[in-house]
């Protein structure tokens, strides 16, 4: 059921990524909507949604994928702003990045940081120390 | 402290990786001892014992960015065990793998479910579906 | 309806993959069955049937991300063989993997042409020149 | 023959890329002229002008190996440019993007996609469906 | 000795990054002040203080490290500055990209060699060729 | 001239890679002699033979480059090789890597460490410290 999954799936991408996903979903709606489709069906409506893990540390793996790959940093926008929306606090976040740094160097754990710092700043969030 | 860095970290990574840890470093004793070291120090003795991220979410972050690497499966050896040392059942390690699919591509993911195949069937651990 | 994708993609992986896909999908059924649902349904029921590209294209797109990526010759294997079964020829195949140099330099080149080679050998192929 | 290399690929660069070729090579005059020499005489005047591929497909070689190593935002400009200028449609092009989501992940193929969105709108051109 | 390993690795990131390399250890203070603390303490109190390397050979190997990564171009710019500061040329600097070019394709050496330039003419220095 | 800068580059290769290389291009002879054809002339016709950094200098860039994209174990055991032949100690092969730590994370340096390792004891030679 096409519309089951979607539904299912833009349910979730509303509750994890907000406005956030709402806004990558409709800037794909002139040039590649099913790929829109794909990301509410697929990553939200089959992956998202699975028992297992629960939401927190979903976005806990996003962010170490993402700082991973580097080149990210508009979907890591997204997803540090999901991880707040989902209930990890800005430390969790920033130590979730700093775990990274032996795995992947400091690079590319210091360009997400930088991400996260504007997306903190943006909701004015303190991290706590 | 070097000595209390060391020994912090030798205490972790004990802990965590176990004898696959251990392996690690004496392989190294003889071309590059010094990696073992910073392995020990900086890697465990440092980031592993912050605060902030319990073992069981350390380990979620660590198989997110190796499998999303890629290339890095004896690594992934080692984490995929330390990940189960550490109180993750089977389910939530594959779990966190398939969360990576859509942001990394099933081949990656792929890689990385057959090292943990593996390293399942060598502790005769079942996932429980 | 999940059904009439499972099928749909099903038939499009037997089409495309045969043997090497089939093998992937059930090497997958004690560890990770819903990641061979998800290939099935997303990579091959949503993905490759869709207009746009016939088969040949898709392949010599297949081909070039996996040599990019690098660290995945199982996967380059399998999609090798899936070139050869939508009717590229040997020496297009090859011909793709040499097109990539200049953006992704000689050594992920070299890695997927010495895959190549083990195909083409597998399966009796000459390259023509 | 240098000249003869030379003279071949900068004909074929203009075939391919037209100005937004040009301008790569002019932009590296004053820093590293050689590297602009190099990807005239090995990238066009040995690669490009191979048999075996015309230029339809080696251009859908290029975005998928450009979409796959993700932070080549200004390649893929001047390469999508170049895909128009031989002849794929802006439906194809997006379709090859498309088809790079379950190999390398949403997120390279969102950075991509958006690259394809601007230089669509430069050259007022429509995604037709 | 944790104040140890900082003062010498701050002494080594004032002689091999300067300006650049504080303004990053400081950028971290409000969001991962840590970090910045492993920079100095690891980076550079522990690696670049090693002996069998001159800063010279580091830095070459460190420009190799970063044009290869692929988005890294803030640390790029660090790094082409204290390539500089620590005694190598403009043409070096150009000439170690360059080499990368075979293993890592010329879109990655364009990056970096754009990143270069901008240094360069911030610091009023010319290629001589 | 094709073949002034095959022989310029045939007698580098032999120089800086040896047997290793040799071997590299003879086992692309019947599967893609071009791409044999191409790093002769373009990586050791074209970049090797560059001035502006010595052999010495340029195994290291070229140590820095695989161990960065991971996934070259072949591609380094060649280059580890050429770093010996054209006086690199082990131990200043070792310290590259070791620098490269920061940059791109342990795991691809263990990776690069390791096929180093089983290059020395090929050799019969040892670390000195």
């Amino acid at each position: 059921m096409t519309n089951e999954r979607y539904e299912r799936g833009w349910k979730k991408l509303m509750e994890v990524d907000g406005e956030g996903g709402e806004r990558v979903i409709s800037s794909l709606e002139d040039i590649a909507p099913d790929v829109g489709k794909y990301i509410v069906e697929f990553a939200f409506g089959d992956i998202y949604t699975r028992e297992g893990l629960n939401l927190k540390q979903r976005q806990l793996v996003t962010i170490a994928s993402l700082t991973t790959q580097g080149g990210c940093e508009p979907q890591l926008t997204v997803h540090i702003n999901a991880a707040l929306n989902v209930g990890l606090s800005p430390n969790e976040i920033i130590e979730a990045i700093i775990h990274c740094t032996p795995y992947t160097g400091f690079p590319k754990a210091l360009n997400s940081i930088f991400v996260a710092k504007r997306v903190f700043e943006d909701r004015n969030l303190k991290i706590s120390k």
